[in-house]
């Protein structure tokens, strides 16, 4: 596995590449990877030539006293998992470099950014969408692979590619789940056994809403005081948002018609991990 | 000359010009050429294969009620212009491509963009960084070229391309002047005959700095204060600011020594119309 720390060396390899003709992907990861990460590398791998998978532990898009230094790391484990996916080169480029001391500037996509995530995390997506901003430019993809879990950060990524006129394809795979529902997530690591046995509840409010809706329902406060319930019949769970929105401007829906599509996204903590979960679903007939 | 307007036609022809080897160079402009403009793209013409010349006047740049209506435009004198001067396209995108409705996304120079001009057009420099940034994901150059005229705009762009890693070399062509020592600049035309004869003020004013520092003159409080007489003896001038500044950081001097490079630059008001001018020197022995 060719490991990349230099973003010259790196912007060097994606000019020899393309101008070898050559197809490449990007997966862009905070490492600590899992199956659902894998998912993202064996979607890049059917789509390119060649599978950049970036592993940075981004500061930019923690706030102070968010998890950024605790934040699981694992190359050995990473290198593993992404060349067994079908990742040809891992880059891993040091903080200096990204942001060295005098760095200020930042790619802000306004309105999105705000909403949902953004009202708890203000910084965040000026984070994510600055990193992947200077990611595009060093590995020079052609295509993009991210995860359906960050359901949010994927509109915004697509508004900024849309909007700064990146030449970059964003696809997006889905959510991959435990057996029992739980979406896989780096930080699951930092649950207790209890915790982790709570934790599905997140899922299963999200089924209790699919099933509201293909019963019937079409009023979105009471799907949403319904997942309330659920989620609140659990005693380590606090929850920060339950939302259902449009999946692209990211507004709370007031009503349900038949073909829409909504989001159904949320935040919950568990004790003191914060975990997040969404599904994207068409209103049937 | 072939002339593009569509941004994903621009964009395919420069991925063409890049697999063929062609070495590109954007000179983006507002449009209104002079031969300030016709040096870039001479400057261009000399370090690239193909020079791609922008004309777009951006209105993410203006601030309401500043002159973008009457920002002066005349399609045909630029297409001679750049044509002779051996530009081999003009980019002329619409406003309504560059800017749809529901377009959000904007790149931030944090400090930079608030010194000097960005205390009198807040709003300025971001949107010159996302313009910059959209032409560069548009037009795909190798290199592209920008006048020393706008000091601080150069400063901030420089900044971009290093923090959003940005492999395209920034090239800085030296301020062109008429024969009394105006800057050139589109705007100049808004002058009135008076208004043109009293606007070498600034230049005069420049030059009175450079012979106080050649002079021995340390202090940047004394240069500034005869720079200030200079200009406020001319009855039709209003003076926004003048600077002895760090030509990176953009930071006041407080104090100069020899072998020190610094930015002096001022903006000022004749009648109603805006000049800025600047000259960079290096203190000497």
């Amino acid at each position: 596995m060719n490991i990349v720390i230099g973003l010259r060396e790196m912007s060097g390899i994606a000019d020899r590449l393309r101008s070898e003709g050559k197809r490449i992907a990007l997966v862009p990861t905070m490492g600590a990877l899992h199956e659902g990460h894998a998912s993202l590398i064996r979607l890049a791998r059917g789509n390119a030539d060649v599978v950049v998978t970036s592993l940075f532990v981004n500061p930019a898009q923690f706030a102070p006293g968010e998890d950024f230094s605790r934040y699981p790391r694992n190359l050995t484990g990473d290198t593993e998992l992404a060349q067994k996916a079908g990742s040809d080169m891992l880059f891993t480029p040091s903080a200096g470099e990204m942001y060295p001391g005098d760095f200020r500037t930042y790619v802000g996509v306004d309105e999105l950014s705000t909403l949902l995530e953004g009202k708890f995390r203000p910084t965040h997506f000026r984070g994510v969408a600055t990193v992947v901003a200077k990611l595009f430019h060093c590995v020079k993809p052609h295509i993009a692979v991210f995860g359906q879990k960050d359901a949010q950060q994927v509109v915004i990524l697509r508004k900024m590619v849309q909007d700064l006129n990146f030449d970059i394809q964003i696809v997006v795979a889905p959510i991959v789940r435990e057996p029992d529902g739980l979406a896989m997530s780096s930080r699951n690591v930092y649950l207790t056994p209890a915790e982790r046995r709570d934790s599905t509840v997140l899922h299963r409010s999200l089924q209790s809403a699919v099933q509201q809706i293909g019963a019937g329902e079409r009023n979105p406060s009471a799907i949403l005081q319904t997942m309330t319930r659920v989620i609140s019949g659990v005693r380590s769970t606090a929850i920060d948002y339950i939302s259902i929105a449009d999946p692209v401007t990211l507004r709370e829906r007031t009503s349900l018609t038949a073909g829409d599509e909504v989001l159904i996204s949320l935040a919950v903590r568990i004790g003191s991990t914060r975990l997040i979960d969404n599904c994207l679903i068409t209103v049937p007939q």
